[in-house]
């Protein structure tokens, strides 16, 4: 039985209907993705030092790891390590020991990157620092891109802490502990600073 | 004059045909937006050193240095200062004094990110350097998120490096220029080195 153009029409505009429905929840899907674009990231980062308590998961421990292991070392040298404790008594210690990560016992973890000036381009501390230093802003950074919180609490280069580090988690003398980084989830009271200062760029020269 | 009911039907028929196109297109610009999310950019980021040769403009410069301040830094001293040229006979300049920046005739401008050891935490050294290389790291994925490249290339710590930036710059001698980042348009010939080793992951302990 042929259709009637008056069925046609209706076929037609509900299969129009459909493919509206369909095209805007597939825009609106992508307008809220769950990691923010990367200039976002970079300008919400912020240090968090007040965590809910909750547990951080391995696999998200290992991808913020990740992350930090994507940045740029000296001629490729990658002389850098990471240490991750979830451990309580750990960390605990390393709060007890740390005037600037009490807040240690709040997070879900911590992250303690490592430079090796052994295993650096020319075997320079220098250059291990800076690995170190570009690996430890891309974790701080995933962490944001994920939804957590973290603050980077100095070891390095302050030879009491950098030894409390070592001796808690085993860290060889060769090794140096550049930082602790508690790894949580965010309370929420802390904004990121706007440190845009025009003085502080030079055009041309200094 | 009353309209008749096929021209109702016309009308909402080509209404429902605009909601769709200008839904789709909202849709289409979410899912592909100009700037990648962080952990992409973070794994997609690698040194370029091919560039086309087109200029980069003065926004998109200011822009990057800005991903730059956006770093966190030791008391939030924010010891740092950026040099931004794209005058040809300075790049020149810079391009013949140092080894490994040849590429900077192509580029579109050059990015020294200087290190300020007096104001820096207790004025040290160890802080400046890390504030800014904190702050290289944000612009190196400030340029890849925006679609560009750059590489760091050293000047810290080599004192002749360093000495030819001050000269050519005008930069004091109680400035650090830790580095010279070209930035340009890539001519895409490199891609992303994968660098995770689970080898250097140590969890709990050493």
């Amino acid at each position: 039985m042929p259709m009637s153009i008056n069925n046609a029409r209706k076929i037609t505009l509900v299969t129009l209907m459909i493919f509206c429905i369909v095209s805007a929840s597939s825009g609106s899907a992508a307008v809220a993705p769950s990691i923010p674009d990367a200039l976002t990231v970079i300008h919400n980062r912020k240090s968090v030092r007040n965590f809910t308590g909750q547990p951080v998961d391995t696999e998200t421990l290992t991808k913020i790891v990740k992350a930090g292991m994507a940045a740029p070392t000296a001629v490729n040298m990658q002389a850098w390590s990471f240490v991750i404790v979830s451990d309580k008594v750990r960390m605990k210690a390393l709060a007890a020991g740390l005037p600037y990560a009490k807040m240690l016992d709040k997070a879900g973890a911590a992250i303690i990157v490592c430079a090796i000036p052994e295993k650096a381009y020319q075997k320079k501390t220098e250059f291990s620092i800076m690995d170190a230093t570009c690996a430890s802003e891309n974790i701080l950074l995933a962490i944001e891109a994920l939804g957590l919180g973290g603050v980077w609490t100095a070891a390095y280069p302050e030879p009491d802490r950098m030894g409390l580090v070592r001796s808690v988690l085993g860290i060889p003398e060769n090794v140096i502990p550049l930082n602790v980084i508690p790894v949580g989830h965010p309370v929420g009271t802390e904004k990121p600073k706007d440190k845009f200062k025009p003085e502080n760029i030079h055009w041309e020269k200094w």
